[in-house]
């Protein structure tokens, strides 16, 4: 496979930069009243455009619904990847699979990091109406409606991985079955024969964690367990949080014999906790990460949780993203790919 | 800041791209008996020219060493990173370095994994050749003289990081301290009275790994303490071979007291041997890694590691690549940042 060449495109845009239906780029230019030329520097997000222009031409663009037409030789042979902050190996999972297509397709893949906020900021947009990726894959983050504006309006292809929030019916993602996830965990604490489980949450506002929340009270529910407000925590899927919350836990007068942990970084805090107050995993304290990391089997106990495919689904999200970019529509544009308990040493009965 | 434009490059090779000293390009083209547009062409990787006419053009440009200069309007607003493989958070620690740097120049990251060799291939040059990156960073991997000489020939600056081989005097490149943090964590040992020292190394292969088990030895020696050749064993820098390593070394008849892992990684290996032939620690071995990954801090017990700043290394290496293109020459051409022993619960004196 050869990488396209990225320098021959085209500057003039009236040849086959064409709307679909709505106004064509020389009727924004005039309702703009700006050259062609102009509108194109826009869609291509170059920086000799004056500020107030770029504004008014976005707005007509977006009004109009305005969408070019990109041909595979127009694409620039990459493929965007952004996570809200790059921290451990539970990235490198996702990036591991977006690089497994990227490599099979003779794509680069560019990687970049919104610093912890979980929208990219417009630096980052101005970069990929430049750079004409092939598609954009965004993790755990999201774009505002004025973003999804610029990239659609250029034809370039977006999916979200595991989205924070709720992207909306129209944006195509995918994720796990986080509900069901958690449903799993907690059955099968319930089934070792704890009725004293709590949960140490991600954040409240990331969907993904919600759901893990919700499959923990459901399991606890059908099982005729009455939750305990007081063993439900809310982390931030860090280690630190899993220590915090776990700490609050094990002193509590009545302690929780089994603890779900919302994923594997804050499992290993809890570990940590256990380990500082001299409670045992697993005679004393059962403990259900999430994840799957690698590091899971290597922790002492190795930790009972479950996995989600990350590697698997960074994959179907660069698939996704390809297809689209190829004018197929998906079947669904929500994926969901199975989770599934992976028991290990740091779960058993209870003390008698 | 602003991405610049990737797509306003100039196809025609007259005008600001000339030799240093050597040939110029119209007297490349005509040595080889092609148009300057097509010596152009082969310069920036495009796909639309003879295998053979390729070859001819490459040998010429090596020969008469030509080398373009680019101004800044002519590289894209990228960099380049190579992993040989893209595993364990080991490489996030990297890739959080590259990205910190970039972010703070305004350049998109390209990441690449050359699939476990240690060599990128030819398609991945013919990528960088038509993508200019402001500068390419290996990690634990290296270029053959052929893609040297291609890089070279176009002017895109490289710097390796923790070179597997040795590079060479010319290419610069960036390291650590590894024989001192090998001397460092054996001598810890020595002074909490161990005398029956193992080591995993990683592939006897990558200098890194040789130079911590010289560090090894060295200690050894200067303490006055025999190196046992039945206690150094070769390991890939995984987990498995930290575990079958450690399998044997404690089934030895006089097993040791005490074992220097080589990395972090090996050290779980080792964690997890330990923990299925019942051997406790610290109290029945000490163990000390290198690297102090995150997961170092979060395991049971808490790993004494020599800590590796990869996340510094990475900065530095990113640094000096864009140095390196703007023409500052590097004071010195191999920079080694310092390691550091870093004690937690995983080393005690040996059992009387």
């Amino acid at each position: 496979m050869r990488p396209a060449d990225v320098h021959s495109r085209p500057e003039d845009p009236a040849s086959d930069e064409t709307a679909e239906g709505g106004a064509t780029l020389a009727e924004i230019a005039r309702a703009a009243g700006v050259s062609a030329p102009t509108v194109s520097k826009v869609l291509n997000g170059r920086a000799d455009v004056a500020a107030a222009t770029r504004t008014r031409v976005e707005e007509l663009l977006r009004r109009h619904g305005y969408r070019r037409r990109r041909g595979a030789s127009q694409q620039s042979r990459m493929i965007d990847l952004v996570f809200h902050e790059l921290e451990s190996s539970w990235a490198m999972e996702v990036i591991r699979g977006v690089e497994n297509v990227a490599r099979e397709e003779g794509l680069s893949l560019v990687l970049s990091e919104s610093a912890g906020r979980l929208m990219p900021g417009q630096t980052w947009v101005d970069g990929v109406l430049a750079r004409r990726p092939a598609g954009v894959i965004l993790v755990l983050s999201d774009l505002d409606a004025a973003q999804r504006a610029q990239l659609t309006s250029r034809d370039i292809p977006f999916v979200v991985v595991d989205p924070a929030g709720d992207p909306g019916d129209d944006v195509p993602s995918v994720g796990a079955t986080n509900w069901q996830g958690g449903l799993a965990a907690t059955r099968h604490l319930l089934e070792l024969g704890h009725r004293r489980i709590g949960v140490i949450g991600g954040p409240s506002r990331m969907m993904c964690s919600r759901a893990r929340i919700d499959g923990y009270r459901s399991a606890l529910e059908s099982a005729g367990v009455a939750a305990d407000p007081e063993l439900v925590r809310e982390g931030d899927f860090h280690h630190e949080a899993g220590h915090a919350a776990g700490l609050e836990l094990l002193r509590l007068p009545e302690p929780p014999t089994a603890v779900f942990t919302g994923n594997d970084l804050q499992a290993l805090g809890l570990y940590e906790a256990a380990r500082e107050l001299g409670v045992r995993i697993p005679e004393d304290l059962s403990v259900v990460g999430f994840d799957d990391l690698p590091l899971a089997r290597w922790v002492g106990p190795p930790l009972t949780t479950v996995r989600q495919p990350l590697t698997e689904m960074a994959e179907a999200a660069a698939r996704l993203v390809l297809d689209l970019g190829r004018g197929r529509r998906p079947a669904a544009s929500r994926i969901d790919l199975a989770t599934s308990l992976v028991v290990r040493n740091s779960t058993a009965p209870p003390a008698a």
